[in-house]
């Protein structure tokens, strides 16, 4: 039994690895602000430096977090209330994990991720995979090495995908990636028979301050607060940050200024589940937002669910005349916000429909390779093959097939699947909130605040109090499904192709 | 002797002192991006975060930088080169001063001058010393305890002085500062009687965006290297960067443009500095630049040797004319960008000629302070009638007298001199330069690459591998006198006020 000495102790522990993982927790941060920083601000000049600067505040994040130390304090740590239990939970998870893996390791696959990013980039560029295929062979190899030192005994690709999803059972992901291939296939089917391809409304060229005017009132639409927050431009859209600061990047196609609307209304998304953290857990992990998948689907949700709906459409059209003199009918934004290209290849230019088998197929294909089912060799083969069995296309080569992305050459396996696992998420979640009266439809006509409360309360506010699984049932009262996801697009786009 | 074996572990262990060292330094480097995105980018909301991710960035360079190993390393290293034993010298000196403070008087310290800053505050908005009192005394006698603990048997504000200044003896100083002193009180005397009195030439309002492009054009006409900087707004401005990414920032003055190209300009020499050491040493002292003195000779000689020249105002009037919609003649300009204003009581609005007695006076009240020569109680009598004496100006109350800065009140005692030390250095410095054939009169005329050569041969590519004394001697050909500068601001303003 413990006397009022040893209570004292154990609070001590505690409170110690508490203040020790807030220290780290913030050098972490500060490694954001250096990113988005060489996002956005640095001039090219600055890289040598930078990566540097990132490159030393990862390793004495590392050395100082798998430090037998933490180790000791989370052993010695005796948690008294839910919220204790639940911060230790989350940080023994992640040391336990990385305490497992050689550093050595660590710094080998950096450093041949770096050589394989350069190679993949030649490759590409060549459209020739057998310049990338020795180098993602190593690469595969040292992942599964990593798994291993993880845990020896599991498939090492359940490993890997933990790095993104640490409690989100592989095989609940699994069950809905495969219910979304079943339900998108068929309609991909339908779309590309139908008659019906909305065309661009808007005809023009649109310069970029007038678009980033444009996305400025979009934002101030969704009341985004410009005090914790601000607007930049960057190559590839993010967002970053704290609750006390969640920054929002976008980019501008002057002649489709949906183009920046949507990834604007996505990353405001991310940024909206950021500003909706505990502010007083900040530093800890219950004032962390909860996984990849989770962070997707409040993206997804804002810019899926609200941002390509008509009524909100209907509000950004005087927008539009505003600040670029034009106003399509809300009929015709809608088709175009919304269109489904079946012959697209490319991942990043999908539409919400076909996106998803995008995804499956390298969902799929990295599963394969990290078990050591199927050969590098086989990676362009297996991957036309499936493009043509679940979207009817085949890539004209590799550099638009299985060389497209870079996921892979980072050394980043695990990762795709979260996008799609977000999809499925945000439309669970939208349907559960459109069950309290009029939250989601006053959102979609313009009035936020209902909907961001009710999200703070049941998804962002928790932090990481809650494992995956059990947010999404605590938030919308079932287990983690695609059934709404498929009803939603199923529903969707049989009325706007009229299949 | 050493044996292979022997020099083998010997270079290891320099080199691990330098692994070690570099690590730490890029942790620096990371924080002062955090600081500057503070001052230019951040929404206030971000402010509770950053103060965090910046104490952990402090707190964990702190920690590293004072264990025992890096005693260790400095110890069993064996520098074999000049560079690896000035890189030892200057590691060795760092390590020993701040291994010698416990850190409980350090974080002690910071608190303290956190609420004696608010004190101070509060004190000069009611102009009453004797709110501000209290604190000063607990920091005098804080600053003094940790003087005591770097060396207790020598005067503890040249321990302080050394805080900034680390290898520039206080005695060399002290006889710059008199010097300084001695032959700028007739001048400004003369100056006041003059019957001479250059007023604005510029009599309009300008907006933000019309200065802005102008102190643009400024600095391209300087040739600032914007592949590796760029220029943002700040309320006070400061430079910040390394040699791969030296920034600036600025602010204006809608009636007066001269207020916003001066401190650009002056910005711009800084930068010039970190620009100009050597890439290959980024990461080690031998890659930093020397200490505050040093860095304000680089930015005083651009601003005020080349920046306030007739040549260069000469280049710089067309400039306004194009952006601004104003013209005044050379003389107009060189006037009003060289007006004395002896009646002005605020340090930070002075002129080049009476700000050093605003530091003169500092300088000697805060070294009595510290030595236990004067009582805090005596410091606003002091302090008036030294301006009285050196200025022939008594201030009206408090708070445009003693209480108008903020250094005292963070607890920096040492820092004021540098200022004044910078002016002297770049009038010696500059006037070395002008030695080399048509150096200096051609960068005054607008051709700047060869000043900018001598000035990284002769300054800025030592990096810190001379001391401050043996650079100033090695680039000028004599030890660190103020001759040059009295030569200097006498013969300017005899010349401009016809005295």
């Amino acid at each position: 039994m413990a006397t009022t000495d040893d209570v004292d102790a154990e609070a001590d522990t505690y409170d110690r690895l508490v203040s020790r993982v807030t220290r780290l927790r913030n050098l972490g941060a500060a490694g954001e602000v250096l990113s988005w920083d060489q996002q956005t601000m640095m001039p090219p000049g600055g890289a040598p430096a930078r990566a540097r600067q990132l490159a030393a505040i990862s390793a004495v994040e590392h050395d100082l977090f798998t430090d037998p130390e933490t180790g000791n304090l989370i052993a010695a740590a005796e948690p008294e209330t839910d919220d204790e239990r639940a911060l230790l939970r989350e940080v023994g998870r992640e040391y336990d994990r990385r305490e497992a893996v050689p550093t050595a390791l660590v710094e080998q696959t950096t450093a041949r991720a770096s050589e394989a990013m350069e190679a993949w980039r030649g490759a590409r560029e060549a459209s020739d995979f057998e310049q990338f295929a020795p180098h993602l062979e190593d690469l595969v190899e040292l992942k599964r090495e990593y798994a291993a030192h993880v845990d020896p005994d599991r498939d090492p690709y359940e490993v890997l995908f933990e790095e993104f999803e640490p409690c989100l059972p592989l095989e609940r992901a699994e069950a809905v990636l495969t219910d979304v291939r079943d339900a998108i296939v068929p309609v991909v089917d339908k779309v590309r028979a139908s008659d019906i391809d909305p065309s661009n409304p808007f005809g023009g060229s649109y310069d970029e301050d007038a678009q980033e005017a444009l996305v400025r009132d979009v934002l101030d639409l969704l009341e985004y607060p410009w005090d914790r927050g601000r607007l930049d431009t960057a190559p590839h859209p993010f967002s970053m940050g704290t609750v006390f600061d969640a920054r929002i990047t976008t980019r501008f196609d002057p002649e489709d200024p949906v183009k920046s609307v949507f990834p604007t209304v996505h990353e405001f998304g991310h940024a909206c589940y950021t500003l909706g953290l505990p502010e007083d857990d900040y530093g800890t992990p219950l004032g962390e937002a909860r996984d990849l998948s989770v962070h997707e689907s409040q993206s997804r949700l804002w810019e899926n669910h609200v941002g390509r709906s008509r009524p909100f459409l209907a509000r950004l059209r005087p927008l539009l005349e505003e600040h670029l003199g034009v106003a399509p009918a809300v009929d015709a934004l809608y088709g175009w916000a919304n269109r489904v290209d079946p012959d697209n290849r490319i991942r990043v230019k999908a539409d919400e429909l076909t996106y998803h088998l995008h995804i499956v197929l390298r969902y799929e294909i990295e599963r394969d390779l990290i078990r050591g089912d199927l050969d590098v060799s086989e990676v362009p083969a297996v991957w036309n093959e499936k493009m043509d069995e679940y979207l009817g296309v085949t890539p004209e080569n590799d550099a638009e097939g299985c060389l497209q992305d870079i996921h892979w050459s980072s050394g980043n396996f695990g990762y795709f699947p979260t996008y799609s696992l977000g999809s499925a998420m945000a439309a669970q979640v939208y349907e559960a909130a459109s069950e309290g009266v009029g939250i989601t439809d006053r959102a979609r006509e313009g009035e936020f605040g209902p909907l961001r409360e009710w999200l703070r309360e049941n998804v962002h506010g928790h932090g990481k109090r809650l494992e995956t699984n059990d947010l999404v049932r605590e938030a919308t009262g079932s287990r983690f499904t695609a059934d709404a996801f498929t009803d939603y697009v199923t529903e969707k786009y049989r009325s706007l192709y009229q299949i």
